[in-house]
């Protein structure tokens, strides 16, 4: 059985905070088929990739903030994904606001990613653990960030799926500029790796840094992908959206670090690449192989909690 | 008091299998001569900075092996550094194979980096912790890596030192390819990080690598600095050494991640840069605000020991 996989990654553009989810989804779908017709066997969308990216508001009114979050998957409205890859034979993976109700009764809010066989069944989940931004209205800044306010901290852990003939983890946006999401998955063996984000280029407590972010952006993705020997897919949701201009810098990056595909535009855009699951091996056994060369002894402190 | 501290990265080239220590050693000085005249008041030298690499070379006579081992620091041989470093008021820092005994009676091996202040006292030490490279000899490589076989792993932790007006974290080589050793070192809010390295081009396991090797050492430098908000000084010994090329590339990179300075040989070479410490907090305080974003419940596989 072939270990390369020809994976799409489907940037889209800006959504306006009244566009309907069917007009996404119709894009979506019209960027699947694209991808299709290129050999795409696997599509990655970015996060939150149904809607507007809302946490840039401050709502108080939890039906108004509801509005952004899905209660079921796929629904009447993301069910043209589902059929559209079937149709296509592709699988996919998109990021969405997950409102869901516990096994106590309890109403729950995470910032959510699934990948979706080209059968149409949800064969992994991931809840984004690390939430950027802030709780409070803050005054001083140009636009909010409010991803603490509207969802939990994810409780899955950082989970790595047998699928699609290979070991895929995901993460979300801010969860890939921590080095400790990369290495919890690549101690899971995790050959691909798929992201989405929406990144703002303004970041208000360090405006300074601005001109940075596409560097940061690909420096964590490419540094998380060599350093645990794994492909990294990371999609953007990019251009001037609700006047917040998003990052794009959409890639495929190689278990080398190398980024092999890249976006040029910060619109809706797809590009390939096929990649070799089995050059993993060449990092995972031999520069990191994990279990001849990690000190897991000498890093108490990376559990710890630590005060400011 | 200023916070600001003017660096020197001293690159070495190649250093001959027989080249006497007070040979090395006087390069070195000029080098920190050199330094002193641009206004550097830290001078970084590189990885086992007063011999060639040995650990390239099998060896079961320890007399032969015990020759490129220090026994002492100062000695005699490396008095001449401590004193110019004092004569030109300058702080250092070098890395050396040290051979010592410990409480028990127990002879020793590290491969140890220290830090002296300008007027000769030592501040700071660091003993390697991922050891690369292999134990016994390997046949079909053309050249050898036997740290594994010459060194123990060290036993001082990752430990960050107040010194030079700042928090000042060490490591050696190939723990710069290792993101716990730049969160270990960040968690203690480490300023400034000094490493010096010995990388061969060519890396026998995965030899089509071997044109990624700049980049690899770059990405793996600037991402800890970035994700950790420190200045990272990263030095090499250069050039080709008895027939093995090794990797230059010495660098000077703020907490942004940014290279602000960059060697442009593979020889003896001085660079240097205004180091503004307080810059630390730009990233230390905002994106990477450990207290406020980690997640270290979520992190528990990272201390745990893995099987291959």
């Amino acid at each position: 059985m072939s270990r390369r996989l020809v994976i799409a990654a489907a940037q889209l553009g800006p959504i306006a905070r009244d566009e309907p989810r069917s007009d996404v989804v119709a894009r979506m779908v019209g960027l699947m088929r694209t991808a299709a017709g290129r050999g795409a066997e696997l599509v990655v969308f970015p996060e939150l990739a149904l809607t507007t990216f809302f946490p840039r508001w401050f709502m108080e009114d939890q039906t108004e903030i509801d509005r952004f979050f899905e209660t079921e998957m796929p629904s009447s409205e993301t069910l043209p994904l589902f059929n559209a890859a079937k149709d296509l034979g592709v699988a996919f993976s998109f990021g969405y606001a997950e409102k869901t109700v516990d096994e106590t009764g309890k109403t729950r809010r995470f910032n959510t990613s699934i990948l979706i066989g080209s059968d149409g069944e949800i064969l992994a989940k991931y809840r984004k653990i690390h939430l950027p931004g802030h709780n409070e209205h803050e005054d001083w800044r140009p636009f909010q960030h409010l991803e603490k306010r509207y969802f939990e901290v994810g409780d899955m852990g950082f989970p790595v799926s047998e699928a699609l003939k290979c070991r895929i983890g995901m993460c979300i946006c801010n969860d890939r500029r921590w080095p400790e999401t990369f290495r919890m998955l690549g101690l899971q063996k995790a050959e691909l790796v798929l992201l989405g984000y929406n990144t703002p280029v303004h970041y208000p407590p360090a405006p300074d840094h601005d001109h940075l972010q596409d560097f940061h952006n690909h420096l964590c993705m490419q540094a998380g992908a060599y350093q645990n020997g794994t492909w990294v897919v990371g999609v953007a949701k990019a251009g001037c959206e609700e006047g917040c201009d998003l990052i794009g810098g959409t890639c495929i990056i190689a278990p080398t670090g190398e980024i092999v595909a890249k976006c040029a535009t910060l619109g809706d855009e797809v590009i390939v690449a096929e990649c070799d699951l089995d050059r993993c091996r060449e990092i995972q056994d031999n520069i990191f192989n994990f279990a001849h060369h990690r000190q897991p002894d000498q890093y108490g402190l990376l559990t710890e909690k630590i005060s400011s």
